[in-house]
């Protein structure tokens, strides 16, 4: 409950919040570990899985799932809060959704925000999914120290996949609902994409939940990746200016909003040209 | 060319081009359609039925493909301008990727301005394609006078794609490849969804590219919702301040980038701590 609280209060006045998070000390040992991929490629379940197998090592597990916000209600619809629920009654998971509000980097800005503040109360894992084939959601996995991408056979061929840019961003592919038709040239697909870069850096992985295979390999390769990779990533000059932009931003944009909202317009462009951009 | 040139230029100052944008008187005749929807749910292909459907009516019509931008090499992979490649020697059909260049409402901002551009150099029809499952590609929905989601069988349950907010956005539903199983279950569930919302206003049609199926029902039917939803769209308060706080969130965004990109940052909540916000 106070936890639920304080993230609240952050993810509400970031601005305010700089100094107590600034103040932070860093956990080497807490890992980010970023799942995403297309709709209906079984990311919740999987990541029930991997719930219960890091909680068998005693490890303390968060999840921050990302639902996009409807832009018609401005909510999120907490599919994944009621279908991960089995473990509500442990007190070493915690679940939270977030909703987008609407972008400018106000989800990769509180994403972030959150990650520190579960890490620095105790958690050895936060889990962050998103539905990985918008940009914003695509950005939110900059956050991670390691990402997997889940794929079904289902999920389009492998041109429609690049087309959204997930390909890149992943360090483990998971062929997900593995014993489907299909499963087998999807795999053998991206296993090719990553022999193809020569550095064997990147791993394809097949999973089945209702099978219950490939689960703990899933689990402790992404884990090891996360080991690896963290300080590489997690200090990246590149990823530090972006997440400082997305914290500007989201504060300028929270301003902005208040001040066009009592505007009227009728032709956007007049508008725009009157409008002091502030330097 | 003369055209291209101009709406790079547009793109790339939308803060000097607001005076000549503002000038454009609209033409109440030109309708902006969008096309959203998973990936491989078959939009191009629909689209290109589309254009020929329109060309075969006189109409010109321009494209606007939005490929989500690869966060790792920043540029768009442009598979559909390949794709839609077959009206390259048609002179009333003009097709343009936009990458999206990061996200903060520049995506909305140049698109927006694009189909004011394209309208008033005499094109009829603007279609406005995106991948419909991140937050940011279904804003861009919102700069079209009427928008069908396209779906096929394969597309995930019902929860899934409401999790998405794509549900809501749309006026046009379309189960495409209407020929593969699933399609007549998928297209039940959205007739259920439509008849349960009272006044009759949306629709779910079945098409199928390869059998040649409910394409001119399709292409009609979009058409004049457009043309009744034109008005009350275009010109909706809540999207008029949508489209300028994108348009001055953009050209903020690009001031602060070129700040940012010279800052040293080892602890971002520090820098953002001493960040002095413009009011």
């Amino acid at each position: 409950m106070a936890l639920s609280k304080l993230l609240s209060l952050v993810e509400k006045n970031l601005k305010d919040s700089a100094p107590f998070l600034a103040g932070i000390k860093e956990r080497p040992s807490s890992l980010r570990l970023g799942i995403t991929g297309p709709p209906g490629a079984g990311k919740s379940s999987l990541i029930n899985c991997l719930v219960e197998i890091y909680r068998s090592k005693s490890l303390k597990v968060a999840i921050l799932a990302v639902d996009p916000s409807s832009p018609f209600s401005g909510g999120a619809i907490l599919g994944d809060r009621v279908r991960m629920g089995s473990h509500g009654e442990d007190k070493g998971v915690y679940i939270r959704s977030l909703g987008s509000r609407g972008g400018f980097g106000g989800l990769n800005a509180s994403t972030g925000a959150m990650a520190t503040i579960l890490e620095a109360v105790g958690f050895d894992v936060v889990i962050i999914e998103t539905v990985g084939v918008g940009q914003t959601e695509l950005q939110v996995m900059n956050l991670a120290d390691a990402v997997a991408v889940i794929l079904v056979p289902e999920s389009g061929d492998v041109i429609q996949t690049l087309k959204a840019g997930i390909l890149e961003i992943a360090d483990i592919f998971v062929v997900n609902k593995a014993d489907r038709p299909g499963a087998e040239v999807l795999f053998n697909e991206l296993q090719s994409l990553v022999d193809m870069e020569g550095e064997k850096n990147r791993e394809v992985l097949l999973t089945s939940v209702t099978k219950n295979e490939g689960l703990p390999v899933f689990a402790e390769s992404l884990l090891s990746y996360a080991k690896n990779l963290r300080v590489k990533k997690r200090l990246a000059p590149e990823r530090l200016r972006r997440e400082l932009e997305n914290l500007v931003l989201w504060t300028l944009a929270e301003n902005l909003n208040s001040k066009i909202s009592k505007l009227r317009i009728t032709n956007v462009y007049s508008a725009f040209e009157k409008f002091k951009i502030p330097k």
